[in-house]
């Protein structure tokens, strides 16, 4: 996550190509790449990229990595959202859901790999759901893979709820899936717009991580 | 905030002299510089003298800002503080209150400047909280200055409890004696270490903004 120079903030979401130490790193490169690009301000299309292009000479073409930005852009009041990942993303409008499911290859491996770019009005009633891979193979094993558009209607069937309800939620159904032990990693980001006031008009962050 | 490579948070709190977008502008600069240092590897020490070269070449010593650095070293099993305050950092264990406030200059002004290193074991029951000078100031135009290290004693006195309820009750109470018009940018990291088990050993980062 990184503030935005002209306001707003971006989540970057990697997932280097198979698990362990290797693919960590791998993550790590991809996503300091393009934090380190949004937050001189660079716009997401040119940070993906970048991002890109920097892992595609790094590792010359042997590397992939998923990417996936959700930036809150207050200079333009949009949310921006660019992407490449096989997995869709989901977004929740007032009105209704959209898969945003267009061919699109991870980064790293394709010469002229380019993100999809997807903008939406900062509007209440909102949600955009990001993921890894981990989540849609969750019960691949077990034959219970789950679906993760229909869990994210029925998350939002009475109007767009708390983030962090929906992203809880759906990281509950991938573990039950996978009887408790993921066999991959499973990152989940869920933005939500609601026409809540503000108490204090204090910006919050909470991270709470097991040692 | 950012994550080690070698495992574990770092988090980054700076503030820039004076008010505005020029503070803004020079926050982001070292905040940028420091956690891009941190990303790659870099200890926290060398990554604040490398904030502070930084802003010290880029404007010739003409500008400050405060810089604190709060890590969870996970390669170490420590809880590593960088401070370039001159407001104190509160630090909460089983023995009981402390204050680092060792003499400390800001980054970008003098030559010479290194930060006040201090290291800590990760051990449940610990609490630090770490501020800018907005925090300390509130109501120093109505005499009704906060005294910060009381309060997180008081805030502290039956246990360490959330990190973020003692954030909250530190931002309210400087709310209060500023009559909820802050003369200056507050911010607060508490960062606590309980011996709470995780019920499924994900970690979870949630950000609320006002728009």
């Amino acid at each position: 996550m990184i503030k935005r120079p002209q306001g707003g903030l971006s989540f970057v979401l990697v997932d280097g190509q198979h698990g362990g130490r290797g693919a960590k790193n791998i993550s790590n490169i991809v996503a300091r790449k393009a934090i380190a690009d949004l937050a001189e301000g660079v716009r997401d299309g040119a940070a993906a990229l970048a991002a890109h292009d920097y892992l595609f000479n790094y590792r010359q073409g042997k590397v992939s990595a998923t990417l996936n930005i959700v930036s809150v852009d207050m200079a333009t009041r949009t949310i921006a959202l660019a992407r490449n990942n096989y997995c869709p993303t989901i977004v929740v409008t007032p009105s209704g859901l959209r898969l945003l499911d267009q061919p699109s290859n991870p980064v790293g491996i394709y010469a002229c790999t380019k993100p999809n770019m997807i903008e939406l009005p900062l509007q209440a009633e909102t949600a955009v759901i990001v993921y890894t891979d981990g989540l849609a193979t969750a019960g691949e094993y077990s034959g219970q893979t789950l679906d993760v558009p229909a869990l994210a209607c029925d998350l939002t069937a009475y109007g767009v709820m708390d983030a962090q309800r929906i992203a809880d939620a759906l990281l509950a159904a991938a573990l039950k899936a996978d009887d408790g032990q993921p066999n991959d990693d499973i990152s989940v980001v869920v933005l939500t717009v609601t026409d809540e006031g503000s108490r204090d008009g204090a910006r919050r962050l909470v991270v709470r991580a097991p040692l």
